[in-house]
C-alpha cells in the first residue's frame, strides 16, 4: 500500500480526553477517531490491526470446533426476564423501545439469545459437546467511558458459549478454551498470565483472566518465576517469610499515649513489625468482625470476605470499631473482646510469639502476648495479601512477581444458571430431560488492540508485536520529487516486496524525511528500510527494526533475503 | 467439515410467517433462526454464506481502492440534527436514550458519520478523491418486517462513501463504483441488472439499482437481449410498435350508450385498440391534468409525473374527472376541453390516424378523429409502459424482456446535500473552502444471500452458484456403520478432498440415505459423492451435480480429476 492511496492522517495533537498512552497513540496515530463519549470509529489503519486479532481468534476458536454465527445485536426484553437479567443489570445495559413501544436491549453479552437459540435445536446428549462463538459489535452504556477502546461503550468482543450434558464434557472444554486462548495471545505476540479470577455477576463459579501484561494495567497480578502459578493479587497465595519464634515470656502492659499506626509502635516499644500483630475491624456484610494479621502483612479484603462467608466486605469506621469492642481505635488486641464477635486470624499471624498487640483500653498495648496462653486462637485462614519476592506456593523453586495487567479475555464455566431460568433441556442417555450446562468465555477484541499498546510503545509511538503490525515493513522513499533515479529504484523495491510477499507501506508523500520517520514510527510499523540519493550510490539501502536504535545498510539486492530473514514466518 | 460436528439443525417444518421461497428455505436449511420480528440468528451454515459474499465485496471493494473503516452503529442525535434528517426520517429510525438521557439512533445509513468523520481529516482537494466503506450490522425499524432476512429489521450492509473536489471526479468514481458492482455479483454467479432508478429520499440526482433477477422479485425490470440498456420499468423506454396511419376520412359521432371500456369501445365499434386514443385523467399535485395513450398502451404514472413536473401523481376519482372536464367518466376525448386543463398526449398516441375517443358527452363517442384537423396536439411525453418484446431504445438489434428483480445495491450521485449541511470543506487549488462532492454506495449483504436463493432453487432445495456455497461438494457416506471398508474409505477420501484443496462437507451422521440425500438437496452444495458398498465393490463412486437429475459413476482414483473439472477454478 503507498500512503498517497492510504491517508494515514496522524496528529501530532495529544486528545485532551486521553488519560493513557494506548488512547493517545491510537488517536495521534490516526487507528480511531472519537464520534462521541465511548464511541469510536475504526479508521483504515485501525482496522487492519483489529482484522489482525479477529483472523487469530477465529482460527483458534475453529480448531477447538467453536461454530461460528452470528446474533442479533438488538435483544427482546423477555429474554431478559426469563433469565432475571432484565431486573438485576443496572443502566450499563442500553434499554429502548421499538416502533411498537416493545422493549429492547443492545447486548453486552448473549447468554440468553444463544440459550434460546439452543434450546429450540438442542434435543439429545449425542449433539454434545457443541461450542458456538460469535466476534461482534457490542454495547455497554458505561457511566463514564475513558481510556479510549479500552473502556468504550460501543466495542468489538468474541464471545464463546458451550453446551454440555455434564460437569466432566464442560471441564474438558474450558481446558480447551484455555489453550486456545493461550495460542491466541501467544500468537498475537504478547506477554500474559492467566490467572484465577472471581466470576462476580455472571455467575457460575470457576473462571479465570487473561491479563496482557502493563505497567498502567488495572489489575495487579502475582506470578511464579518458575512454574505457571498466577493469580489476580487479590486472591495470590504464597509461602511468606517466617516469623521469628521464641520461648514465652510474660506478658506486660505497657504505656502507649497518643499511639495509633504500626510504626509508631515499633518504634516506642522497640520491636519488629514482625513481633506486631495487626487487629482489623472490618464489616462484613454489615456486620462487624475482628481480623488479625502480622503488622509487616496488609489485610487482604477479598479473601478476608471469602474467610467470613460475606458478600461485600467493608473497613469499618472509627465509631462503627468502637461500637464493636469497645475499644478506641489503635488499642483493640486479641484479649478480652466481646463472645459474640466473630474473629479470625491469618496463618502466619497464629505463628507469632511473643507479640505485642493493643491491650483492649486507650493508651495501653500488650507485649509478650502469646496464642493459647493469653487469649485462645481463633479460627484462621489466609487473610493476608501476597508480597513480590515470597515464595510460590504451588512450587519449591520459584517466587512470586508482581505485575500490573490489563483484562483482555475471561472464562467461565456457567453451570446450569441460564438453563435452569430458562428451561433448556436435552434429554440423558436415560432419556431424562437434563438442563444444559454451559461454559462462557469471551475476548475483548478491540481492547486487545489498546493493551498491546499499552504493552509495546516508546517516547516516539507504537513498537507492534509483528503479528499486530498493519503493515510488516515501512517503505520511505527520501527526495523521489527531485531524483527520477530514487523515485524509480522505489516503486521497483515496493513492487519486488509485495511480490515476495510482504505486506509494505510505502511514504510516498511528498514530505520531509522528519516528517516521514516520525509518522512510521509513531504507527509502529516493525521493520523500516530507507531508500535515498546517498545509499543508492554505493547500492544500498538503510535498515532498522522499530525496536532499535541502530540501522544497517544492506546491499539492495539483498533486501528481501534480509527481511525474510529478519521478519521471519511473517512473510 | 463432518456434520458430526457441524450440527445442520435443518428442519421438514415451513414456518407459518415465511412468505416467499428463500424464507422458507433459509429456515429450513438451518441458515438462519428467527429471534423476534425481523431479528435473525445466522447460523453456522448460513454464516459461511454471508461470508462469501461479504469476501467478494471486500476484495472488489479494495480493487478499486476503497479503504474499509468500521463505524459506530449507535449515533449521536446531533449530527443527525445537522443534516435535517432527524425530523425527516421516520419512525424506522430507531432512536434511543442513554443513561444521560442523551439521545442516539442505530444507524440505517452512515452519511452523518462519515462526513463528521472527514470534515475532520480532509483539508485539501490533494487528498481527493478518496472512497471509505465499511460492512457492518445495520437496524431499520420496519413497522411489518417479512420475508427472513430479504426486510429484517437487523441486517447486515456494505455502504461506500466517496468524495472529490468535482463533479467530473464523483463521475469517475461512480462508474468505477458500477464496475465495481457488477464484478461483485458476477462473481457471486447471480444473474442481475443494473437499472436506471429514482433515487428518493436519499437525496442526490443521479442513481442506479442493481437488481437479482427472480420471478419474486417485488421489482419489474426491462432489459435488453443485445445491449446493456436496462431500467426499472416505471422508467424504462422502447420502440412501441408502429400504429397504423392511413388517410384522415371524415369524423363522425356514434352513439355508444353505457360504454365504459376500452374494450367495449373495440367491440361495439369494431375498431382494433391501436385505433383508440384513451383520454387519462390524473391529479398531479392535486391539481387535475388530462393525459392521452393509445388503446393498447397502459399509462405510466411515473413517467406522467416526470412529464407534468409534479412530485406526486394519481389517477382522478370519478367525481374529480366530471369537475375538471364537465364530461362523465368513459367518454372525456381530447376536443372541447376546458382551455386551462393541462394535456400531453404519448409520442405514441400522437402518432395515430382516424382514430376514436370519447365525444364529450354521455353515450358518444367520436370515430375517425385526426390531430391537428379536429383539434390542436397537446405537448408530447413519454407516457407508456414499455411492453416485453419491444424495440430497445438505446440499439437497433435488441428487444426488451421484463424480468422481475430483487433490490440488492443501488449507487447514488449525491453531491454536496450532506456536506453544505454539515459544512465539510476542503480548500481548492486557489485556496477557497468548497463542499466536499460526494457519493453513496450500499449492498445489501445479507439480502444478497436470500436472494440468490430466490434465483436459485428447486422443489428439493437451495441450489448455490458455486461462489456462494458454504461447502463446494457433499461426501454422503451409506451403511458406514455397518460396513467398516465403507467407514474407512470415506474418511480416507475426506482426507484426499481437504488436501487437494476442496472444502468438503462429509455427511458421517448415522441416518438412513433419504435423511442424507434430502438434507444435502435442502442446504443446496453444488457436487455430491456417495460412497456406498456396492460402488466400492467395483471401486467407484457416484456423483451427482445439484443442478442435475443424473448421476454417474466415476472411479474412486478420479475423483479427484473429475471434480477439479466440474468444478473448475473454485478448487
Amino acid at each position: 500500500m503507498r500512503t498517497s492511496r492510504f491517508p494515514l492522517f496522524t496528529s501530532k495533537d495529544t486528545p485532551a480526553d486521553a488519560d493513557i498512552v494506548s488512547h493517545q497513540l491510537m488517536v495521534r496515530a490516526g487507528l480511531v477517531k472519537k464520534l462521541g463519549a465511548g464511541l469510536y470509529t475504526w479508521q483504515p489503519l485501525g482496522l487492519r490491526v483489529m482484522r489482525r486479532v479477529e483472523r487469530i481468534v477465529r482460527e483458534e476458536m475453529n480448531r477447538i470446533n467453536g461454530l461460528e454465527v452470528l446474533m442479533p445485536a438488538v435483544q427482546p426484553a423477555e429474554l431478559w426476564e426469563e433469565s432475571g437479567r432484565w431486573s438485576l443489570y443496572g443502566p450499563e445495559l442500553l434499554r429502548l423501545r421499538d416502533r411498537h413501544e416493545r422493549s429492547f436491549c443492545i447486548g453486552p453479552t448473549h447468554e440468553e439469545v444463544i440459550t434460546d437459540y439452543l434450546r429450540q435445536e438442542l434435543r439429545s446428549y449425542r449433539q454434545l459437546p457443541v461450542t458456538f462463538y460469535q466476534i461482534q459489535t457490542k454495547f455497554r452504556d458505561e457511566i463514564r467511558p475513558r481510556f479510549g477502546v479500552m473502556r468504550a461503550r460501543e466495542f468489538v468482543m468474541k464471545d464463546a458459549y458451550s453446551f454440555h450434558i455434564d460437569q466432566a464434557s464442560l471441564e474438558a472444554t474450558y481446558q480447551d478454551m484455555h489453550a486456545a486462548y493461550s495460542r491466541v495471545f501467544s500468537r498475537l505476540g504478547l506477554r500474559f498470565r492467566s490467572v484465577g479470577a472471581d466470576s462476580g455477576a455472571i455467575g457460575g463459579s470457576v473462571s479465570e483472566e487473561f491479563m496482557v501484561l502493563a505497567d498502567s494495567g488495572e489489575d495487579e497480578i502475582a506470578s511464579c518465576s518458575h512454574c505457571d502459578y498466577a493469580a489476580n493479587t487479590e486472591l495470590a497465595a504464597s509461602r511468606p517469610p517466617a516469623v521469628s519464634v521464641s520461648d514465652p515470656v510474660p506478658a506486660e502492659e505497657r504505656s502507649t499515649p497518643g499511639i495509633h499506626s504500626v510504626a509508631e509502635q515499633c518504634e516506642m516499644l522497640d520491636l519488629p513489625p514482625s513481633r506486631i500483630l495487626k487487629s482489623v475491624v472490618v464489616m462484613a456484610d454489615e456486620n462487624p468482625a475482628v481480623l488479625f494479621v502480622a503488622g509487616d502483612d496488609e489485610l487482604n479484603e477479598v479473601k478476608a470476605a471469602h474467610a467470613l462467608g460475606a458478600e461485600a466486605l467493608r473497613l469499618a469506621e472509627p465509631e462503627e470499631a468502637l461500637a464493636a469492642t469497645g475499644v478506641p481505635r489503635g488499642f483493640i488486641g486479641p484479649r478480652d473482646l466481646p463472645a459474640d464477635l466473630p474473629q479470625r486470624v491469618d496463618y502466619r499471624a497464629a505463628g507469632l510469639t511473643n507479640f505485642s498487640s493493643g491491650a483492649g483500653r486507650a493508651d495501653w498495648h500488650w507485649i509478650n502476648l502469646n496464642w493459647d496462653r493469653d487469649m485462645p486462637l481463633p479460627p484462621r485462614a489466609d487473610l493476608r495479601t501476597a508480597v513480590a519476592g515470597e515464595g510460590c506456593p504451588r512450587c519449591d523453586e520459584g517466587h512470586l512477581e508482581i505485575h500490573r495487567g490489563i483484562e483482555v479475555g475471561h472464562i467461565f464455566q456457567l453451570g446450569t444458571k441460564y438453563s435452569e431460568a430458562m428451561d433448556a433441556r436435552v434429554l440423558d442417555e436415560h432419556g431424562t430431560p437434563q438442563p444444559l450446562i454451559m461454559g462462557c468465555y469471551g475476548i475483548g477484541v478491540s481492547r486487545v488492540v489498546a493493551a498491546a499498546i499499552e504493552q509495546n510503545h516508546d517516547d516516539s509511538g507504537i513498537i507492534w508485536p509483528a503479528p499486530l503490525a498493519p503493515f510488516d515493513v515501512a517503505l520511505v522513499s527520501i527526495g523521489a520529487d527531485r531524483s527520477p533515479a530514487v523515485a524509480e529504484a522505489a516503486a521497483t523495491l515496493y513492487e519486488r516486496l509485495c511480490e515476495a510477499g510482504f505486506d509494505p507501506l510505502w511514504d510516498d508523500r511528498d514530505a520531509r524525511p522528519g516528517v516521514k520517520f516520525a509518522d512510521m514510527e509513531l504507527i509502529g510499523i516493525p521493520h523500516r528500510i530507507v531508500i535515498g540519493d546517498r545509499g543508492l550510490a554505493a547500492g544500498t539501502l538503510e535498515y532498522r527494526a522499530r525496536d532499535s536504535a541502530d540501522s544497517e545498510a544492506i546491499p539492495i539486492d539483498d533486501v528481501t533475503a534480509v527481511l525474510q530473514e529478519k521478519i521471519g514466518t511473517g512473510a
